[in-house]
């Protein structure tokens, strides 16, 4: 794998599974010069809507940033982040901010689910960001409480991940430690290790797949 | 839209989305004559242990109860349903549980990232399902306290969600007013309401969109 191109980390999987679930990786190496337009935005947020969730409640929320309609909202998300994310975010023309509800709207009874259904939206969001052929990375770096102060985020929302988004670009653009980052295998742990049959603990039986 | 075969409720979108992203629903009327295959359920576990996580920290855990292999052990976890849930997936063949641990496996401080990345992994796999033909339903009406009696989840492991999985039959086999959901449109709330842009309740821009 070269560094003067993007990085492609395709998984590797036992089976085989969708090649848009496998294609979708966290890049670090952002091309600021070329803009994500407002209609493949709608299309991470359209993807996000149409997530399951529990009693249909939608308990998730997002704010977008798009350097290029709105600067200073831009700097004001960017000044959140953590100092190293600010390293590379720097060249990621769109943050995104996702938010989990507590709270059923029609009930006002304690939502379990809102973190969990919020991250399932914001899985559809970065598989659509792949299948555009786009790059994102979410966060869990950045400074909640100066988020919820700086753009008015109420009481009973917590923010889960800022997102960047753009057109992957050359590792090279990268501070060395990112780059060697960027450019490491990609790995998980093995699938029995999380992944059980008809027990806790009991490896995912293995054998007996096609060639 | 029949109800003499399957229904097919592709997500109505403002803008293109994948595909695979808009076909994926949550049916009820499984045809309890198809198992799914061993290797399915691999491909289906390995979409999910390819999802993001904070720290790559995977903090999902996932038990399966496949019918055709072990009886005892689906009717065990079929047992920990609602009763109204009992009354559709007492057709599908296989069964999963989601879990999130609750700290990070390195430092064993606590990951407040755990449920919203045990979420990503189960859109992971419910989108591999529906690449693989076949339908998921994520449910979080069961008794989440038998579950973790019945099956030995230790504490500190928040079981999340149960799901049926197998192919998709006709809603004529479901009880009325399940039925009557099966056909039912699928709806959202509309994109305004939930995705902001630049501050918290100001609605996306929909205007200057190609036609």
């Amino acid at each position: 794998m070269g560094a003067d191109r993007p990085a492609d980390k395709t998984a590797s999987t036992s089976v085989a599974i969708d090649a848009l679930i496998a294609k979708r990786w966290s890049p670090r190496a952002f091309d600021h010069a070329k803009p994500v337009s407002h209609a493949q935005l709608i299309s991470l947020f359209e993807a996000a809507r149409w997530a399951p969730s529990c009693f249909g409640d939608e308990p998730w929320r997002y704010i977008a940033w798009d350097r290029g309609r709105d600067e200073a909202g831009w700097q004001k998300a960017f000044a959140c982040l953590s100092p190293g994310n600010q390293q590379w975010v720097k060249n990621a023309p769109l943050l995104l901010a996702s938010i989990a509800g507590s709270e059923f709207s029609q009930s006002g009874k304690p939502n379990r689910w809102a973190q969990h259904d919020t991250g399932a939206a914001s899985e559809n969001l970065v598989l659509q960001a792949a299948s555009l052929g786009l790059a994102a990375h979410q966060m869990g770096g950045f400074d909640k409480e100066k988020l919820i102060a700086a753009f008015g985020i109420p009481s009973g929302f917590t923010p889960m991940a800022m997102i960047a988004i753009g057109y992957q670009a050359s590792p090279d653009l990268l501070p060395p430690d990112y780059k060697a980052r960027e450019l490491a295998s990609r790995t998980r742990k093995s699938l029995g290790e999380k992944f059980f049959e008809g027990e806790w603990g009991a490896p995912m039986t293995m054998t007996g797949l096609p060639d």
